[in-house]
């Protein structure tokens, strides 16, 4: 049974116990509302490490609007019913009072790499990804932390951080999980209504056209254009960025000359949605 | 013998063979030039802890005037030679590239506690040291560190990250070493003519004369006017600040309802002197 543990203490003690007898400690920070993409990472955790805790933690810091705050899905019980079938030992699900007590005042904080995409559009976002993160390590002194490719972006911010400040953690990116029909999971994806939901998994397929059009000599620019005018008709609006850029640095690519990532995000109805593909 | 080491992989794998063997591991964060100040450190960590490293860095990301980087003290056979007398098991000595290599971009910020004081006349000082510290703490993995409590600031903002970000070592303060005289022991003291050497420990004799004067009734800010007046007279300038602060938040204390710490900072000659003592 998949053990909840709510107080960072009561998780200290859990751990310590864990790690007196020589055992790799994975974790899974997420922030519930479960779904395949979630469960994946467990299952990779599961692999690669001696036990596994999965944190649900809806974070405020990283929330620039208090309406998708709000708005954010949120589903313990049936989070621990999934957790427990992929055998999962611990599911951390802290308060706001126990992430972030009275008195707290700490900020990490990365420049460069989150400035662009997210970061221009999503003011605080990522102080508010590497604050909580490092809290995470900290709290679960975790050997190996398993983040999604879909938020791109934050698994360069996070293995920066962990990286620049000597935290004793392997960051590991898994692959993206997709619907059927090639939209990108997500929670939010739930907001979305029939029709909006059907809308969906253009964004993927004009991303992956415009990635082949790239690979077959369009230029990126013109691709890029092409590419907003479509997901423009198909009924997104305010695509707030569809970019190529270097894998790593998130620098701006003009051209394929050196591995390069598509990132896109816009709105569906009142739903943010992103996504990000290699080309 | 002392070990010394200069990479952070050789390090975590010193470290590593420690863990295994369940050995508790010490910490003393200097940069070098070290005193009996250090020494009382490194005695501490000897007592408290299994293995201790006592790291040399003259980090730069703390230090807002570039004169007094440069003029900073270094000496690092002496400092070898200290600890191992004092049976200290690694002097872990990076530079700066190892550190800061190419591409760091994070920061660690604590606002608040970090405002006053130091912080009001070293812009930047603050970030330098928790951001330091937290990769020291990294790169150790101490389960224990000590620091003196001549830096009375530094030691509640370590304490206030360390506490926030759920780092797994535990942070004891240690008192402030001083020469018979009473002047507190600094790596900067070398740097005091013979006249202004005889003049520094007026300081801590002004100090301990206005705070018993504000044990026996005397108004702290007259006894704190007062003791400005003597220290100009007896040759200081330019006092930064001399107040009196509560123990732990560092806010204002208008009189001795709570706990209280008395601390200054002021300029002898070209050497800026720091000192503080519980009220």
């Amino acid at each position: 049974m998949t053990e909840v543990i709510r107080s960072a203490d009561e998780l200290r003690e859990k751990v310590a116990g864990w790690k007196r007898s020589g055992m790799l400690v994975g974790v899974v920070p997420t922030m519930g509302a479960l779904h395949d993409g979630h469960l994946s990472l467990a299952r990779a955790a599961r692999e690669q490490s001696d036990r596994v805790i999965v944190t649900v933690f809806v974070n405020p810091m990283q929330f620039n609007n208090a309406s998708d705050l709000e708005k954010y899905p949120r589903d313990e019980a049936h989070d621990l019913a999934l957790l427990d079938s992929e055998g999962v030992d611990v599911l951390f699900a802290p308060g706001v009072d126990e992430v972030y007590p009275d008195g707290f005042a700490t900020t990490v904080s990365v420049s460069g790499i989150t400035e662009p995409l997210e970061g221009a559009f999503r003011p605080g976002h990522f102080d508010g990804v590497a604050t909580v993160c490092s809290k995470l390590f900290g709290m679960t002194q975790a050997g190996r932390a398993f983040f999604g490719e879909k938020d791109w972006q934050q698994l360069q911010v996070v293995q920066r951080f962990v990286r620049d400040l000597n935290i004793p953690v392997r960051i590991i990116g898994c692959p993206t999980i997709r619907e059927e029909d090639g939209l990108a999971m997500s929670s939010r994806n739930v907001r979305l209504s029939a029709t909006e939901r059907a809308t969906a998994p253009v964004l993927h397929a004009v991303m992956q056209a415009a990635a082949s059009d790239m690979r077959a000599g369009k230029p990126v620019q013109t691709a890029l254009m092409d590419a907003q005018a479509e997901l423009l008709e198909a009924g997104f609006r305010d695509i707030e960025y569809l970019e190529l850029r270097t894998v790593e640095g998130l620098r701006p690519a003009p051209d394929l000359s050196q591995p390069a990532r598509m990132l896109a995000a816009l709105w569906l109805g009142d739903v943010r949605l992103i996504d990000n593909i290699a080309v």
